[in-house]
Protein backbone atom coordinates (compact mmCIF):
# COMPACT_ATOMS: atom_id res chain seq x y z
CA UNK A 1 0.00 0.00 0.00
CA UNK A 2 1.36 3.77 -0.94
CA UNK A 3 1.69 5.87 1.95
CA UNK A 4 1.88 9.86 1.70
CA UNK A 5 4.50 11.80 2.00
CA UNK A 6 2.41 14.10 4.15
CA UNK A 7 1.45 10.80 6.72
CA UNK A 8 5.18 10.15 6.64
CA UNK A 9 6.27 13.45 7.68
CA UNK A 10 3.55 13.55 9.98
CA UNK A 11 4.67 10.03 11.88
CA UNK A 12 8.13 11.37 11.69
CA UNK A 13 7.26 14.68 13.81
CA UNK A 14 6.10 12.71 15.78
CA UNK A 15 8.20 9.38 16.51
CA UNK A 16 11.09 11.26 15.23
CA UNK A 17 12.22 7.60 13.99
CA UNK A 18 14.52 8.23 10.63
CA UNK A 19 12.34 8.69 6.88
CA UNK A 20 12.34 5.40 5.83
CA UNK A 21 11.58 3.36 8.74
CA UNK A 22 8.64 5.54 9.49
CA UNK A 23 7.30 4.99 5.14
CA UNK A 24 8.41 1.21 5.74
CA UNK A 25 6.17 0.77 9.43
CA UNK A 26 3.54 2.45 7.66
CA UNK A 27 3.39 0.57 4.48
CA UNK A 28 3.40 -2.38 6.99
CA UNK A 29 0.94 -0.90 8.56
CA UNK A 30 -1.45 -0.33 5.95
CA UNK A 31 -1.61 3.34 6.88
CA UNK A 32 -3.14 2.32 10.57
CA UNK A 33 -1.00 4.99 12.43
CA UNK A 34 -1.28 3.51 16.03
CA UNK A 35 -0.32 0.17 14.14
CA UNK A 36 2.87 1.89 12.82
CA UNK A 37 4.01 3.59 15.84
CA UNK A 38 3.96 -0.04 17.43
CA UNK A 39 6.15 -1.09 14.33
CA UNK A 40 8.46 1.56 14.75
CA UNK A 41 8.67 1.01 18.66
CA UNK A 42 9.32 -2.75 18.56
CA UNK A 43 12.06 -1.45 15.68
CA UNK A 44 13.52 0.71 17.77
CA UNK A 45 13.61 -1.57 21.42
CA UNK A 46 15.10 -3.84 19.06
CA UNK A 47 18.11 -1.70 17.51
CA UNK A 48 18.77 -0.04 20.67
CA UNK A 49 18.79 -3.33 22.32
CA UNK A 50 21.57 -4.77 20.27
CA UNK A 51 23.81 -1.26 20.72
CA UNK A 52 22.83 -1.64 24.31
CA UNK A 53 24.37 -5.08 24.14
CA UNK A 54 27.57 -3.76 23.73
CA UNK A 55 29.39 -3.69 26.95
CA UNK A 56 30.36 -0.46 28.67
CA UNK A 57 33.18 -1.46 30.89
CA UNK A 58 34.97 2.39 30.45
CA UNK A 59 33.75 6.12 31.21
CA UNK A 60 33.80 8.76 33.31
CA UNK A 61 32.25 10.34 36.59
CA UNK A 62 31.63 13.74 36.21
CA UNK A 63 29.95 16.30 39.31
CA UNK A 64 28.59 19.77 39.34
CA UNK A 65 28.18 21.71 42.37
CA UNK A 66 26.15 24.95 42.21
CA UNK A 67 27.68 27.97 42.91
CA UNK A 68 26.28 28.97 46.07
CA UNK A 69 26.53 25.15 47.53
CA UNK A 70 23.06 24.35 47.80
CA UNK A 71 22.93 21.13 45.06
CA UNK A 72 24.88 19.21 43.20
CA UNK A 73 24.92 15.89 41.23
CA UNK A 74 27.19 13.18 40.28
CA UNK A 75 27.17 11.07 37.31
CA UNK A 76 28.40 7.98 35.73
CA UNK A 77 28.13 7.99 32.17
CA UNK A 78 29.92 4.77 30.40
CA UNK A 79 31.71 3.93 26.93
CA UNK A 80 32.77 1.39 25.70
CA UNK A 81 36.78 2.39 25.23
CA UNK A 82 39.46 4.21 27.41
CA UNK A 83 39.37 6.19 24.04
CA UNK A 84 36.17 7.10 23.95
CA UNK A 85 36.02 8.15 27.61
CA UNK A 86 38.93 10.55 27.18
CA UNK A 87 36.67 12.37 23.93
CA UNK A 88 35.87 15.71 24.72
CA UNK A 89 32.74 15.65 23.90
CA UNK A 90 32.36 12.75 26.14
CA UNK A 91 33.14 14.28 28.75
CA UNK A 92 31.30 17.73 28.22
CA UNK A 93 28.20 15.67 27.72
CA UNK A 94 28.87 13.83 31.47
CA UNK A 95 29.19 17.52 32.69
CA UNK A 96 26.29 19.07 30.75
CA UNK A 97 24.13 15.53 32.47
CA UNK A 98 25.44 16.47 35.88
CA UNK A 99 24.47 20.03 35.75
CA UNK A 100 21.12 19.28 33.79
CA UNK A 101 20.40 16.49 37.06
CA UNK A 102 20.99 19.35 39.57
CA UNK A 103 19.10 21.69 37.63
CA UNK A 104 15.63 19.65 36.88
CA UNK A 105 15.99 17.01 39.97
CA UNK A 106 14.80 13.64 37.80
CA UNK A 107 13.98 10.71 39.48
CA UNK A 108 15.52 8.06 37.52
CA UNK A 109 17.61 7.25 34.03
CA UNK A 110 15.28 5.69 31.95
CA UNK A 111 11.72 4.68 32.22
CA UNK A 112 11.84 1.12 32.75
CA UNK A 113 13.81 2.34 36.19
CA UNK A 114 10.46 3.48 37.65
CA UNK A 115 8.82 0.76 40.27
CA UNK A 116 6.06 -0.86 38.92
CA UNK A 117 4.34 0.09 41.84
CA UNK A 118 4.85 3.62 41.01
CA UNK A 119 3.84 3.31 37.39
CA UNK A 120 0.60 1.49 38.59
CA UNK A 121 -0.29 3.51 41.45
CA UNK A 122 -0.01 6.70 38.95
CA UNK A 123 -2.24 5.08 36.61
CA UNK A 124 -4.44 4.32 39.24
CA UNK A 125 -4.85 8.08 40.25
CA UNK A 126 -5.13 9.71 36.88
CA UNK A 127 -7.68 7.03 36.10
CA UNK A 128 -10.29 7.99 39.03
CA UNK A 129 -9.84 11.83 37.94
CA UNK A 130 -10.00 11.35 34.28
CA UNK A 131 -13.76 9.32 35.37
CA UNK A 132 -14.12 11.53 38.22
CA UNK A 133 -14.16 14.31 35.56
CA UNK A 134 -16.75 12.84 33.84
CA UNK A 135 -14.63 11.90 30.73
CA UNK A 136 -16.32 9.27 28.63
CA UNK A 137 -15.04 5.42 29.26
CA UNK A 138 -13.75 4.78 25.83
CA UNK A 139 -11.49 7.35 25.70
CA UNK A 140 -10.34 7.25 29.58
CA UNK A 141 -7.73 4.80 28.55
CA UNK A 142 -6.38 7.29 25.77
CA UNK A 143 -6.04 10.83 28.18
CA UNK A 144 -4.18 8.32 30.94
CA UNK A 145 -1.87 7.31 28.72
CA UNK A 146 -0.73 10.90 27.41
CA UNK A 147 -1.06 11.62 31.22
CA UNK A 148 1.65 8.95 32.22
CA UNK A 149 4.14 10.00 29.20
CA UNK A 150 4.08 13.31 30.56
CA UNK A 151 4.68 12.20 34.39
CA UNK A 152 7.73 9.95 33.03
CA UNK A 153 8.97 13.29 31.03
CA UNK A 154 8.82 14.89 34.72
CA UNK A 155 10.76 12.37 36.61
CA UNK A 156 12.89 10.37 33.70
CA UNK A 157 15.82 12.07 32.93
CA UNK A 158 16.70 10.36 29.17
CA UNK A 159 13.03 11.77 28.97
CA UNK A 160 13.42 15.39 29.70
CA UNK A 161 14.41 18.02 27.70
CA UNK A 162 18.16 19.31 28.40
CA UNK A 163 17.31 22.48 30.77
CA UNK A 164 19.23 24.62 28.31
CA UNK A 165 16.28 24.89 25.30
CA UNK A 166 18.18 27.01 23.90
CA UNK A 167 21.68 26.02 23.46
CA UNK A 168 20.61 22.25 23.29
CA UNK A 169 17.07 22.96 20.52
CA UNK A 170 14.60 21.81 22.84
CA UNK A 171 16.57 18.12 22.40
CA UNK A 172 16.15 15.31 25.37
CA UNK A 173 18.89 13.87 27.30
CA UNK A 174 18.10 10.63 25.32
CA UNK A 175 18.46 12.65 21.82
CA UNK A 176 21.49 14.14 22.74
CA UNK A 177 22.74 10.79 24.30
CA UNK A 178 22.23 9.33 20.63
CA UNK A 179 23.58 12.08 18.97
CA UNK A 180 27.07 11.13 20.69
CA UNK A 181 26.69 7.60 20.52
CA UNK A 182 26.52 7.98 16.62
CA UNK A 183 29.44 10.67 16.50
CA UNK A 184 31.85 8.61 18.88
CA UNK A 185 30.29 5.06 17.09
CA UNK A 186 30.08 3.23 20.89
CA UNK A 187 27.45 2.77 22.81
CA UNK A 188 27.07 5.23 25.65
CA UNK A 189 25.00 4.62 28.72
CA UNK A 190 24.11 6.66 31.38
CA UNK A 191 24.24 4.21 34.17
CA UNK A 192 23.21 6.29 37.32
CA UNK A 193 23.50 9.86 39.26
CA UNK A 194 22.63 10.79 42.44
CA UNK A 195 21.45 14.64 43.37
CA UNK A 196 22.16 16.47 46.72
CA UNK A 197 20.14 19.70 47.91
CA UNK A 198 20.96 21.11 51.16
CA UNK A 199 18.13 19.55 53.96
CA UNK A 200 16.30 17.69 51.02
CA UNK A 201 17.26 14.30 52.43
CA UNK B 1 47.81 26.00 88.44
CA UNK B 2 48.66 29.27 86.23
CA UNK B 3 49.42 28.55 82.98
CA UNK B 4 51.42 30.66 80.32
CA UNK B 5 49.91 32.39 77.34
CA UNK B 6 52.44 30.33 75.09
CA UNK B 7 50.74 27.37 76.05
CA UNK B 8 47.53 27.90 75.29
CA UNK B 9 48.08 29.64 72.45
CA UNK B 10 49.87 26.18 71.78
CA UNK B 11 47.50 23.73 72.57
CA UNK B 12 44.54 25.91 70.85
CA UNK B 13 46.42 25.64 67.55
CA UNK B 14 46.03 21.88 68.01
CA UNK B 15 42.68 21.43 69.50
CA UNK B 16 40.66 24.46 67.76
CA UNK B 17 38.87 24.67 70.84
CA UNK B 18 38.41 28.00 72.25
CA UNK B 19 40.99 30.06 74.27
CA UNK B 20 39.10 30.11 77.51
CA UNK B 21 38.82 26.16 77.48
CA UNK B 22 42.06 25.43 76.58
CA UNK B 23 43.18 27.46 79.40
CA UNK B 24 40.92 25.52 81.79
CA UNK B 25 41.49 22.56 80.76
CA UNK B 26 45.35 23.24 81.37
CA UNK B 27 44.98 24.42 84.70
CA UNK B 28 43.03 21.54 85.47
CA UNK B 29 45.58 19.17 83.83
CA UNK B 30 48.28 20.97 85.84
CA UNK B 31 49.70 21.81 82.80
CA UNK B 32 49.73 18.84 81.42
CA UNK B 33 49.21 18.92 78.19
CA UNK B 34 47.93 15.16 76.98
CA UNK B 35 46.15 15.48 80.18
CA UNK B 36 44.61 18.65 78.80
CA UNK B 37 44.11 17.13 75.14
CA UNK B 38 42.02 14.51 76.94
CA UNK B 39 39.90 17.01 79.19
CA UNK B 40 39.12 19.19 75.89
CA UNK B 41 37.97 15.99 74.03
CA UNK B 42 35.99 15.17 76.43
CA UNK B 43 34.07 18.58 76.93
CA UNK B 44 34.02 18.38 73.20
CA UNK B 45 32.33 15.33 72.94
CA UNK B 46 29.82 16.30 75.43
CA UNK B 47 28.84 19.69 73.65
CA UNK B 48 28.82 18.21 70.87
CA UNK B 49 26.43 16.18 71.77
CA UNK B 50 24.51 18.82 73.20
CA UNK B 51 24.88 20.50 69.80
CA UNK B 52 24.06 17.64 67.82
CA UNK B 53 20.31 17.69 69.10
CA UNK B 54 20.05 21.19 67.10
CA UNK B 55 18.97 21.29 64.01
CA UNK B 56 20.61 21.35 60.83
CA UNK B 57 18.80 22.97 58.11
CA UNK B 58 21.68 25.05 56.47
CA UNK B 59 24.45 23.56 54.51
CA UNK B 60 26.60 23.07 51.65
CA UNK B 61 27.33 19.94 49.28
CA UNK B 62 30.61 19.35 47.80
CA UNK B 63 31.84 17.19 45.23
CA UNK B 64 35.85 15.55 43.91
CA UNK B 65 36.57 13.70 41.27
CA UNK B 66 39.59 11.94 40.70
CA UNK B 67 41.99 13.54 38.04
CA UNK B 68 41.71 10.44 35.37
CA UNK B 69 37.52 10.74 35.86
CA UNK B 70 37.56 6.93 37.26
CA UNK B 71 35.67 7.87 40.20
CA UNK B 72 34.19 10.49 42.58
CA UNK B 73 31.86 11.36 45.50
CA UNK B 74 29.32 13.72 46.45
CA UNK B 75 28.84 14.75 49.98
CA UNK B 76 25.96 17.04 52.04
CA UNK B 77 27.29 18.88 54.93
CA UNK B 78 24.50 20.81 57.53
CA UNK B 79 25.06 23.30 59.69
CA UNK B 80 22.82 25.34 62.08
CA UNK B 81 23.06 28.60 59.87
CA UNK B 82 23.71 29.46 56.43
CA UNK B 83 26.63 31.96 57.73
CA UNK B 84 28.40 28.94 58.98
CA UNK B 85 27.76 27.11 55.79
CA UNK B 86 29.47 29.54 54.44
CA UNK B 87 32.77 29.54 56.00
CA UNK B 88 36.08 28.83 54.77
CA UNK B 89 37.02 25.89 57.21
CA UNK B 90 33.34 24.79 57.14
CA UNK B 91 33.37 24.59 52.76
CA UNK B 92 37.42 23.01 53.34
CA UNK B 93 35.89 20.29 55.61
CA UNK B 94 32.94 19.23 53.15
CA UNK B 95 35.55 18.66 50.39
CA UNK B 96 37.60 16.86 52.32
CA UNK B 97 35.34 14.55 53.35
CA UNK B 98 34.25 14.71 49.50
CA UNK B 99 37.87 13.82 48.56
CA UNK B 100 38.24 11.15 51.15
CA UNK B 101 35.35 9.49 50.64
CA UNK B 102 36.46 8.99 46.59
CA UNK B 103 39.62 7.50 48.29
CA UNK B 104 38.58 5.13 51.17
CA UNK B 105 35.20 4.54 49.84
CA UNK B 106 32.96 3.78 53.33
CA UNK B 107 29.77 2.10 53.24
CA UNK B 108 28.21 4.08 55.53
CA UNK B 109 28.77 7.42 57.35
CA UNK B 110 27.83 6.23 60.85
CA UNK B 111 28.22 2.80 62.92
CA UNK B 112 24.16 3.21 63.45
CA UNK B 113 23.35 3.62 59.91
CA UNK B 114 25.03 -0.52 59.54
CA UNK B 115 21.76 -2.43 58.77
CA UNK B 116 21.40 -4.43 61.92
CA UNK B 117 21.31 -7.57 59.70
CA UNK B 118 24.55 -6.82 58.42
CA UNK B 119 25.98 -6.59 61.99
CA UNK B 120 24.71 -9.99 63.16
CA UNK B 121 25.88 -11.77 59.88
CA UNK B 122 29.50 -10.44 60.92
CA UNK B 123 29.34 -10.57 64.19
CA UNK B 124 28.54 -14.53 63.54
CA UNK B 125 30.97 -15.32 60.83
CA UNK B 126 33.42 -13.85 63.62
CA UNK B 127 32.75 -15.86 66.44
CA UNK B 128 32.75 -19.30 64.18
CA UNK B 129 36.13 -17.89 62.90
CA UNK B 130 37.08 -17.17 66.87
CA UNK B 131 36.13 -20.98 67.37
CA UNK B 132 37.30 -22.63 64.86
CA UNK B 133 40.49 -21.24 65.68
CA UNK B 134 40.30 -22.65 68.52
CA UNK B 135 39.27 -19.90 71.12
CA UNK B 136 38.59 -20.48 74.63
CA UNK B 137 35.08 -19.54 75.08
CA UNK B 138 35.10 -17.14 77.73
CA UNK B 139 37.49 -14.51 75.61
CA UNK B 140 35.73 -15.16 71.99
CA UNK B 141 33.17 -12.41 73.10
CA UNK B 142 36.06 -9.94 73.62
CA UNK B 143 38.09 -10.88 70.30
CA UNK B 144 34.63 -10.53 68.42
CA UNK B 145 33.82 -7.28 69.72
CA UNK B 146 37.31 -6.11 68.83
CA UNK B 147 37.05 -7.23 65.14
CA UNK B 148 33.67 -6.30 64.74
CA UNK B 149 34.79 -2.66 65.65
CA UNK B 150 37.63 -3.12 63.02
CA UNK B 151 35.49 -4.45 61.04
CA UNK B 152 33.16 -0.98 61.46
CA UNK B 153 35.95 1.43 61.09
CA UNK B 154 36.69 -0.10 57.74
CA UNK B 155 33.26 0.53 56.30
CA UNK B 156 32.16 3.64 58.15
CA UNK B 157 33.11 7.06 57.11
CA UNK B 158 32.99 9.00 60.66
CA UNK B 159 34.96 5.83 62.43
CA UNK B 160 37.90 6.15 59.28
CA UNK B 161 41.20 8.29 59.88
CA UNK B 162 41.31 10.60 57.16
CA UNK B 163 43.33 9.13 54.51
CA UNK B 164 46.07 12.13 54.20
CA UNK B 165 47.24 10.61 57.88
CA UNK B 166 50.26 12.65 57.90
CA UNK B 167 48.53 16.43 57.09
CA UNK B 168 45.75 15.52 59.61
CA UNK B 169 48.15 14.25 62.47
CA UNK B 170 46.03 10.21 62.07
CA UNK B 171 42.47 11.69 63.26
CA UNK B 172 39.53 10.34 62.11
CA UNK B 173 36.88 12.01 60.47
CA UNK B 174 34.86 11.81 63.20
CA UNK B 175 37.35 13.90 65.53
CA UNK B 176 37.98 16.66 62.51
CA UNK B 177 34.15 17.28 62.39
CA UNK B 178 33.83 17.72 66.42
CA UNK B 179 36.98 20.26 65.92
CA UNK B 180 35.02 21.92 62.87
CA UNK B 181 31.76 21.72 65.20
CA UNK B 182 33.50 23.59 67.96
CA UNK B 183 35.12 26.09 65.92
CA UNK B 184 32.36 27.34 64.42
CA UNK B 185 30.03 27.01 67.65
CA UNK B 186 27.27 24.64 65.80
CA UNK B 187 25.93 21.53 65.12
CA UNK B 188 27.93 19.94 62.18
CA UNK B 189 26.38 17.09 59.92
CA UNK B 190 27.63 14.94 57.43
CA UNK B 191 23.82 14.48 56.05
CA UNK B 192 24.98 11.68 53.40
CA UNK B 193 27.52 11.08 50.87
CA UNK B 194 27.33 9.14 47.36
CA UNK B 195 30.25 7.46 45.66
CA UNK B 196 30.64 6.28 41.64
CA UNK B 197 33.49 4.24 40.51
CA UNK B 198 33.55 3.23 37.12
CA UNK B 199 31.88 -0.13 36.31
CA UNK B 200 31.46 -0.48 40.09
CA UNK B 201 27.80 0.47 40.21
Amino acid sequence: MAVSAAEVKELRQQTGAPMMDVKNALEEAEGDRQKAVEILRKKGAASAQKRGGRSTSEGTVASYVHADGSKGALVELQSETDFVARNEDFQEFARQVAIHVTAMNPQHVSFDEIPEEDVSNERRILEERAKEEGKPDNIVEKIVEGQLRKWAEDIVLLDQKHFNEERYEGKTIEELRTELAAKTGENVRIARFARFEVGQE
